[in-house]
């Protein structure tokens, strides 16, 4: 009797398209954290529960996959990157010293509902700056989240805005204690619409009409940066906090546009509120000009103390998380996904098993010149294996027989076009670079 | 009160250094796969409990991490990639075609005794060919490997034997059920020499003690390959099991040399067993030149059926797996990482604030040119700036005060030989690509 092969719910298997495709998106996202000097990291899939409870709501603690260990111990799969992250700065800054810049990419695990299409085991792919205050590390971040996309081969939009804007209104308004009520509201601006945000700002966070008013009125301010920023001046004026907010957004935007970031690229958009309380000054949310409806395909901010559970030592900072699952649909839509997936670029069919020898040399010569080549194993028709080969992306077929040894020369077809040419083994390996370099 | 910042027993976290060796190694070893035409995959972390009991013996059965899920069902953490991948390849093999070559690379859990120096939660990096039994795989299996250690920039001896000259001689000897014993003793040969297996193939074999000398006689054939294939054919004579595996093994040492392997690299070695009974033709194992006393660091070998389990298709294959941590131990001790780990190769200390601008476009600049800069993000004092780079293994430093910028020029220092000197602004790019390159 066989076992039936399945995953559970909610779980995956990548199939080679998927995940060179993944594979893809994270070495490119992790060159671009490493040309800015972030470091990687890893931690443990296991966690001691007691540092994973308690630390994402409610929801995520009835997520949590918790089990007691063969010693006894409580310990649960971490469901983010962050609560580790903390955990682990606690632990090693003292060595690490700060500012410490790191990123992660890892699985976490969510217990999830997932009616809603998502998975419970998924990548995050998140990079900090952490132990300075200094607002480079911010500028530095929306210099990453360009990059990254730039060399996706995306064009993307930034949105940033400062959570000292609405705390320094609500600080003026006496609405101080009501942030998290009214974050909660504000995060639902662009789905339901400034009317019914109003009532829910009245009905959850206690706010007169004139103070829902003033409230919207800050969020729902448009125009280019600088007409949103003068339309921000009276409304925070007098708050410590509210100003130095503004002062803080104006030196980022002006740092990115230093650090290369083409105008019009990062953009002040008050109305992201990035429903968290954690964040406390910059925040990030990053849109495809190709496809801002799929959402926020890389967000983040800056928070003011990351491991105060862990320790008594304060770790301001700030980061972001790609969201690898999003970005991945996305690019797929988009058509932009590298079409081989990763695939060597050149299939050798095995015509002629007595010249076995041959063949194995020859693919020995291309892969010492950088040219990736698959050798089909076996010596089947020409047909079956160029059918596999044209099922796994190959650019290139080389087809040589009996004939084409003595001759020294090959057929070189182009898997894309179908088109076939003799080429002199002698310039193979130029050729092939030739015609895969002028494509890629 | 604040938690106590600490992982789980048995468990670890990675430091930049450390996490930045095993990415270069996982990078390396991903681009030889790809190279050979095998394509990623992977599987997710917790599978149902029916697919991973029972495969790995009672001992994997008692180091299971097996946990009830929110639905009730019985699940556990991976333990191997190799039955995800028996549980995969029934799954999707209509889909995928055969042959399929794929690689993955990713963490299994063990509640493994800690004491012997192991981790319970570990990288497992594999490598397969399935659906076919061509030989073809197996030289190429001798490739990948030694492809693999000369991107690490090491010399190694791949020792090669083949299972069924065993089967062969215990089938002569009438002790052809007698594989499982046979093979746990021998595999005890180098570490408490022939007596005490001959004795141990008495106890536990049943062997008499002529069938014991005659199964240590060809355990214990020494010399180069000819030498070893002359001994072993009278040995073998009349098996066709054995002469079967003595062809083949020829057949796998004159592919690996006309696919490039260089003279001496793959050996002949009779007396590698590796334990499982699961390998049914070619086995290897392998050692580097320059600490071969730590272990093999990349063993596998030739199986008749990977999926039996859950599928009735017969998928032959052959792979390997590399051993991430032995290995990355090994190049430690000899000094063979790369030094800077995933660091930026260019530090830009941040000395005058006012001209943060200039920084920022000075790295975005260097960065066009696909060179890594790391800017600090406060200015202050150099010495303190210097510091934090030292630790984190910059290569150069681009120190750039009021005077420079006026002059355009830096004054750029090796962080490695303390050496300085002054470069024009314009020159600096090329005059850093022309250090880093020539080092590297």
């Amino acid at each position: 009797m066989t076992i039936q092969p399945r995953t559970l719910k909610g779980f995956r298997d990548y199939l080679p398209q998927a995940a060179g495709s993944r594979e893809w998106l994270i070495e490119k996202a992790k060159g671009v954290f490493r040309s800015f000097g972030y470091l990687p990291i890893d931690t443990p899939a296991l966690e001691y529960t007691e540092i994973l409870l308690g630390k994402g709501g409610a929801e995520s603690d009835k997520q949590l996959y918790r089990f007691e260990d063969h010693g006894g111990r409580d310990v649960g799969l971490r469901f983010d990157l962050t609560v580790p992250l903390a955990r682990y700065a606690a632990q090693h800054i003292g060595k690490l010293g700060t500012p410490f810049k790191r990123y992660h990419v890892g699985p976490v695990w969510r217990g999830e509902n997932t009616q809603r299409g998502r998975y419970r085991e998924f990548l995050q792919c998140d990079f900090d700056t952490i132990g300075t205050e200094s607002l480079v590390a911010d500028i530095e971040c929306a210099l990453v989240i360009h990059a990254l996309f730039e060399q996706l081969g995306q064009r993307v939009q930034i949105h940033i805005n400062n959570r000292k804007l609405l705390s320094g209104l609500l600080e003026k308004l006496d609405l101080g204690a009501q942030t998290v009520p009214v974050l909660r509201a504000l995060d639902k601006l662009a789905k339901i619409g400034p009317q019914k945000v109003a009532q829910e700002l009245e009905a959850q966070a206690g706010a007169s009409p004139r103070q829902a008013r003033e409230v919207l009125a800050l969020a729902e301010l448009e125009g280019d940066d600088q007409e949103i920023l003068a339309g921000l001046r009276p409304m925070l004026a007098g708050s410590e906090l509210g100003e130095q907010g503004l002062s803080e957004l104006e030196e980022v935007l002006a740092g990115a546009l230093a650090g290369g970031l083409p105008p019009g690229r990062l953009v002040l958009d008050v109305s992201i509120a990035r429903g968290l309380d954690y964040y406390t000054g910059t925040i990030f949310e990053t849109f495809l000009d190709a496809l801002p409806g799929i959402g926020s395909c890389c967000s983040g901010g800056r928070y003011d103390d990351l491991a105060s559970l862990y320790t008594s030592q304060r770790l301001p900072g700030i980061g972001a998380s790609l969201g690898v699952d999003r970005l991945l649909a996305a690019l797929e839509e988009l058509d932009a996904l590298p079409a081989g997936g990763a695939s060597a670029p050149i299939f050798l069919p095995l015509f002629d098993a007595d010249r076995l020898a041959d063949y194995l040399a020859l693919a020995a010569e291309l892969r010492g010149q950088g040219l990736g080549v698959e050798l089909y194993p076996e010596a089947r028709k020409l047909g079956a294996q160029l059918k596999y080969a044209d099922r796994r992306g190959h650019r290139l077929a080389v087809v040589i027989g009996g004939r084409e040894w003595e001759a020294g020369t090959c057929q070189l077809k182009d898997l894309r076009s179908g088109e076939s040419s003799e080429v002199s083994l002698e310039d193979l390996a130029a050729e092939c670079r030739r015609r895969l370099g002028r494509d890629s």
